[in-house]
C-alpha cells in the first residue's frame, strides 16, 4: 500500500492505498451532504489576476501555457489574464460565489473537494498537488454568528468519521485577541498575530522579541501577549483569565485612549467564543478547547478561527484550519461574508497509510470469483456473474479456465473472500460457493446466496493490515 | 442548472448541475466496482517525454512553469522532463503500470475517472478541461480474447443506468478489417482505415479518393472498401456479407500473394466480433452491432474496436470509445496489453443537462428543514437536527427565527420536501412535521419519524424539470 512518490511532491497511491484516500473523501461527503452542504466543482484554473489578488503566496503559482502556442504571449496581452492552475478553493469559490450570484441561493452551503497546485519545494515534505477538502457558508450581506460553531460541528463530525487517532480543534476569537491587544495598548494587531502565530515554531522567547522589534510592545506588553496566549481551557473559564490579564495590565501600554471600545471587544469576542466550545462540545463532547495562542497568519479572519491537531501526529500541524472571514468576495451590490474550514486530505491520508492507520479489507471491490470451467462453458459463469451482481454482490471471472487451485490462488491473492464453484469447474450437481476465510464450502443458488454483509463491499478498518 | 463558462472551454455547473454530474460519476463508480474494478487515480501531470510519445497531439498540451521560478529551465535542462498536464488517462496509465508492475496483481481491472486538459481551440465547442472516465483490463504478456466482450460489457451496463436515450455500440475487429484489406490487395491498411475514419465526416466519394490517393486503391478495391465498410448487422450475419464480397473482390488487387494468409485473418476477425456481439447482447440486449465502418484512428489497436452512438444525439459524435491494444507499455522483460473503452463525461453531462435530459429533484441535500423558534432556542432546533442526521436523514437548521412563512419559504425556495416545526415556533406542545409537497402536518418525534424514501436523498430523474 506503499506511496508512490517517483515524481517528487506529486502523491500517487496503488489500489489499496486509493480505498482509503476515497474512503475519506466519501467519508467527508456524506457527513457533509447530511447537514445540508452540496458538492460543487470549480474549474482547475484561474486568470492570474483572480491567483494573485493575495499577493503573498504568488511564489507558488503553476502557469500554463500551450506547448505550440502561435506565440508566447497567446493567451492574451494582458498578463492577468494568463491561466494558472488554483492553490487552494477559496479563491475559486469567491470568484464562482461573484459569478453566479444570481443564480444561488444564499446562505450558500457547499463542500468541495478538489486537487490544487502548489510550486513548494518538495525537498521540504510539502506535496506540489493534492486535495483540499473545504467546507463554507457563504451569506449575502450578513452572517449570523451560530454560523461559526455550525461548521465546526460538521467537522468534527467529519473528522471523528476518519481512522485517526484523537483530534482536538482549537479555537480562538480574532475579537477577543485584537481587543486584548488594544486594551493592552498594542495598536498594530496585526503584527502580534503575525508574531503569535509563530510560537510553536520558534518558541515564547523569540517571539517575545518580535513583539518587541515588530509590534512595538513594551517587555511588559509582550508578556501580557505570551500570558494571553498561554490560556487554554476545554470550556468557557478562559473568559477569567482574560479578564484577570486585562485588569493587570490594561493601564499598562501607551495608547489607553482606545480601551472602552477594546474591552466591549474582548467581551463581545468571550461570549462568541465561549458560544462555539459549548456548541461544538455538546455535539461532540471534549473535542474543542478555547486555546488563545491561535493566530492564523492570513488578514482576512474576522471572528472564530479554528486550528486542530491529532494526538501522537503533532508534527503535522493543524489538519483542518479556517474561520470567519467578513469578505470573502464583494461587488458595489453585495458583500459576502463566511465560515470555512479546510482538510488538507493529502497529507492526512499519507499519514494516514504511511503510519497504518487504517488499511482496506481487501484491495479490490470484488467479493465473488466465478470460476470457470472451459472456455466453452464460460458464458455459462458470466450468467451466474449477472445474477449476482443484478442483487449488487460484486463479482467477477476467473480469467482463465486453469486449474482449480490456481483459480483460488487468483481470489485469495486479492483478498476476495468467496470463489463460487461452478459444475463444470467440480463435478458436483450444483453450484457451490466456497467461503476462503473459513475453507468451508456449501451448495449455493446464485439467484438466493448472500455473503456476509461484512464482507459485501471492501471497507476500510482502523489499525495496521493484519498479515 | 444553466452551464457556466465565462472561461470559453472550461466548464463548470450550478450546484443543481454538479448534483447530475455526481450522479453520472457515481453510477460509473458503483457499476465499476460490481465487475470487481477498482479504481486508481494518477497525478495530472506527467514529464513532457510520457505525454509526447504518441507525437500526434502534441499541439494540444499544457505545459507547467512555475511562476516565480529562479530560471526559465527550472525544471531541468532536458525539455523532456518539464511537467505538462495530461490529456487523457491512457498515457498515465501506461506509465502507472510500467512503474509499479511490481506492485500490482495482473490482470488490472482499473477505472479511472479524473480531469484531463487538451489546449483545444474552444470555438470548435470542444472544452480545454473535462472528465473522463476510463475503463481498462490491462494483462501481462498475455490477454485472452474474452475480456474484449467483458469490458464492453461493463461499458454498457454503465451507460444504460445513465439517464439518456438509447444507445448502440458499434464494434469491428482490426484483424477482420486489415485482413479483408490485404485479401484484396491493399497492404497499407493504416492509410485504408485512416480515410474509413473520415467517412461519417466527408461521405463516401471523397473517402474513395482518400483511398485511392493515399492508400494507392484502384475503383474496384475502393468500391470494395466502402461496401464492406457499408455492412452493418445486429448479430453474426455480417460474416455472410464479408465473404460474399472476398469472393467477388478476392483476386481482383494487385497483391495476392498474402491472400491464404489474410483469410485466415479475416476468419478469426469474424470469430472474435461475432464473439464480441453475441455476448455483448447476452447480457444487454440488442445493444450492440456490428459496424464494419468503425475504423478508429489510432494506430494502436489491435483487436474489438468500439465506438458508442446516442440516438438522436448523433451530433455529439462517439460517447464512448475504445478497443484492443497489445502493447500499452513494454519494457525488457514484460509487455502490457489490454482492452478500454472512455466515456468523455463532461460533454455528455453538458448534453444532459443541456437537453434536459435528466434534473435533479432539488438543488441540496437536505430532506427537512428545522426550524428556529429565536436564537435562545435554536439548540433546542440543533438537537433535532442532530437526533434526524443520527438516522441518516440530511437536515439543516433554519439561518434565522425568521417569521415561520420565511422560513418556509426558505425550505420551498430549495425544494427541500419537509419543514419541522419546533413548538418555539408553533406554540403546539409537540414537534410537528409539515409535508410542503401535500401541505399535510403530523406530530413527530426525531427518534422515530421517517420521511418517504424517495424524498430521503436528492436523486436525478429522467427528462426535463417539472416548473
Amino acid at each position: 500500500m506503499a506511496k508512490i512518490s517517483a515524481l517528487s511532491g506529486f502523491p500517487e497511491w496503488l489500489p489499496a492505498g486509493r480505498i482509503v484516500e476515497q474512503h475519506v473523501i466519501d467519508t467527508f461527503r456524506r457527513i457533509a451532504e447530511l447537514h445540508g452542504f452540496g458538492g460543487i466543482e470549480t474549474r482547475a484554473v484561474e486568470p492570474m489576476g483572480e491567483l494573485l489578488r493575495k499577493g503573498e503566496i504568488d511564489k507558488e503559482v503553476y502557469l500554463l501555457r500551450r506547448l505550440h502556442a502561435e506565440d508566447a504571449d497567446d493567451e492574451g496581452a494582458d498578463p492577468s489574464r494568463r491561466l494558472g492552475l488554483h492553490f487552494d478553493l477559496t479563491v475559486p469559490l469567491a470568484r464562482y460565489v461573484l459569478e453566479h450570484q444570481n443564480d444561488l441561493a444564499f446562505p450558500l452551503r457547499r463542500y468541495q473537494i478538489q486537487k490544487v497546485w502548489r510550486g513548494e519545494r518538495p525537498q521540504d515534505g510539502r506535496f506540489r498537488e493534492f486535495y483540499q477538502a473545504d467546507l463554507d457558508v457563504v451569506a449575502q450581506d450578513t452572517l449570523p454568528g451560530h454560523v461559526e460553531a455550525e461548521v465546526a460541528i460538521v467537522m468534527a463530525e467529519i473528522l471523528e468519521a476518519l481512522p485517526i487517532p484523537a483530534f482536538t480543534i482549537h479555537a480562538n476569537n480574532r475579537r477577543l485577541s485584537e481587543g486584548f491587544f488594544r486594551a493592552i495598548g498594542l495598536e498594530d494587531t496585526a503584527a502580534v498575530l503575525r508574531s503569535l502565530d509563530k510560537l510553536a515554531k520558534i518558541g515564547p522567547e523569540a517571539v517575545a522579541t518580535l513583539l518587541r522589534d515588530e509590534a512595538g510592545a513594551t517587555d511588559e506588553q509582550a508578556g501580557a501577549c505570551l500570558e494571553f496566549a498561554g490560556i487554554r481551557t476545554p470550556d468557557g473559564s478562559f473568559a477569567e483569565g482574560v479578564r484577570a490579564l486585562l485588569e493587570r495590565h490594561a493601564g499598562s501600554g501607551a495608547g489607553t485612549a482606545g480601551a472602552p471600545e477594546a474591552t466591549v471587544e474582548v467581551e463581545e469576542g468571550i461570549t462568541a467564543l465561549d458560544d462555539v466550545v459549548r456548541r461544538v462540545n455538546a455535539v461532540v463532547p471534549g473535542v474543542c478547547v478555547a486555546d488563545l495562542s491561535i493566530a492564523r497568519g492570513l488578514d482576512y479572519y474576522t471572528g472564530t478561527v479554528f486550528e486542530t491537531f491529532v494526538e501522537g501526529h503533532e508534527s503535522l500541524g493543524s489538519i483542518c484550519s479556517g474561520g470567519r472571514y467578513d469578505r470573502l468576495a464583494a461587488d458595489n451590490r453585495h458583500t459576502y461574508p463566511g465560515v470555512g474550514l479546510s482538510i488538507g486530505l493529502s497529507r492526512l491520508v499519507s499519514r494516514i497509510i504511511g503510519a497504518d492507520l487504517a488499511h482496506p479489507t481487501r484491495p479490490v471491490p470484488t467479493c465473488v470469483l466465478v470460476t470457470v470451467g472451459s472456455e466453452e462453458t464460460r458464458e455459462r459463469s458470466e450468467q451466474v456473474a449477472t445474477a449476482l451482481r443484478r442483487r449488487g454482490i460484486p463479482a467477477e471471472i476467473a480469467p482463465s479456465a486453469a486449474k482449480l487451485g490456481k483459480q483460488i490462488t487468483h481470489a485469495s491473492r486479492r483478498r476476495i473472500p468467496y470463489v463460487w464453484l461452478v459444475p463444470e469447474v467440480t463435478g458436483a450437481d450444483a453450484d457451490r460457493v466456497r467461503d476462503l476465510t473459513s475453507g468451508e464450502q456449501a451448495d449455493a443458488d446464485p439467484a438466493t446466496w448472500s455473503p456476509d454483509s461484512d464482507l459485501l463491499h471492501a471497507r476500510v478498518l482502523a489499525g495496521p493490515p493484519t498479515p
